[in-house]
């Protein structure tokens, strides 16, 4: 069994270095461009799917639709889902990491940033930003969507949707692309490698490049690899960890 | 109950005059504007859906992602379905009026167009353009894939599809917008609307207007509106019926 993962591109709130979590930016030309050159990518090695996962949020819709375009895949199935979603950031969406430090100090943001189980500050109850208010989850039950959320949350809500969903349809021998955000891969991450919390805060996802899992029946890792370019993709991995020093996710 | 359809707007294939059917073109530049005007007017005028369906087919696939993109409801699930299908050409597939009428004579290709039951030449059992021979229907059982359909044909696939899914999904109360082609269009107009098969011939769905029909419970039709500028739909119905004289769908 092999399932591919792939992480947007750039959006503009990246550009900007503001904490994004929820907030349905779209992508720059760069990160469409990355999109791009990840499909490419995909159909020259051969890859083909039955089945693509995606967010609620169109900076990975648009990436999977420029993906699949570039595939000549378009007429794949897609299933949206908002636990797919990016780590929700709480209070600190729409914050740049100066405004950030200033209001909250810097060593409090590295701990909400690189931290385990740290939630971020919530959202007010009265936050215009609250999920439940945003027409995207008017079908989800109020009391299931955060107001901001640890990395330990993030994983509580993708693992089980993956377990009852995508690893289901794998297990019919369906052959699956996901594509999503940093945590929402890192959650997946988390639960393949069974990573410990603390091995999990170092991992950087490169975005737009396919990560390809291969597993035994018994759902054990027996390959991982990033496709592309070695060198490119260290630079990214490296660039994502930088930008998590510097700043927003 | 409401329903809202759309046909793709102008294709690669419009813009050169040449049967289309199942052979999968993209929209031209003028063809993506079509459908951002689509959308634009449709969030102008207040509506929301909460289910989408398409095609297979690339040009009615864009369309709705451009669409949605206007609305910024990139998050609705959308379901696509080879059944929503435009009519298939047969072996007309990719000759233009010119060499169809010297091959076939005028009124040949006259009665192929505008009838409600006459097939087309259908492909080759060994023509590589065969529906069972492409990846697309790789999931879809050889028999129920067409070589070449009537209008009648046509209906004969998209109704029943329609009935186990669309119509369901409505009677729950869920607002849905389809984006299809001409003559899956057509089929819907003729089933909701009681047509004869001679009435439905004459019927020019135009390209990139959303055409809202609303229903009593018992699915009587209560209205039927195309949105937008009066003038302008009555042009492009034209446009529509005398592309119909000249030359392809």
């Amino acid at each position: 069994m092999k399932l591919v993962l792939i992480r947007h591109g750039e959006s503009e709130w990246n550009q900007k270095n503001l904490f994004t979590g929820w907030t349905d930016v779209d992508l720059t030309e760069a990160g469409r461009e990355e999109a791009r050159s990840a499909g490419a990518l995909l159909k020259k090695e051969g890859f083909d799917f039955d089945l693509c996962y995606t967010s609620y949020l169109k900076r990975a819709i648009h990436t999977l639709n420029l993906v699949l375009e570039q595939m000549d895949r378009e007429w794949l199935p897609v299933v949206k889902s908002w636990q797919l979603n990016e780590r929700h950031y709480g209070a600190l969406q729409g914050l740049n990491k100066e405004e950030t430090s200033r209001k909250y100090g810097e060593e409090q943001v590295h701990v909400w940033r690189r931290s385990f189980d740290v939630r971020p500050p919530l959202l007010a109850e009265d936050d215009e930003r609250l999920p439940g208010r945003l027409v995207q989850y008017r079908e989800v039950p109020a009391q299931e969507l955060p107001r901001g959320e640890s990395l330990k949350d993030t994983i509580a809500r993708v693992i089980p949707y993956f377990e009852a969903n995508v690893r289901a349809e794998m297990e019919k021998g369906r052959r699956v692309l996901l594509a999503a955000h940093g945590n929402s891969i890192r959650a997946l991450v988390y639960y393949f490698e069974k990573c410990s919390g603390d091995e999990i805060t170092k991992v950087n996802i490169p975005t737009g490049v396919p990560l390809v899992y291969t597993f035994d029946p018994n759902w054990k890792v027996t390959d991982k690899a990033y496709l592309g370019d070695p060198e490119r993709i260290r630079a990214k991995i490296q660039s994502v960890a930088n930008q998590g020093k510097a700043g927003a996710p």
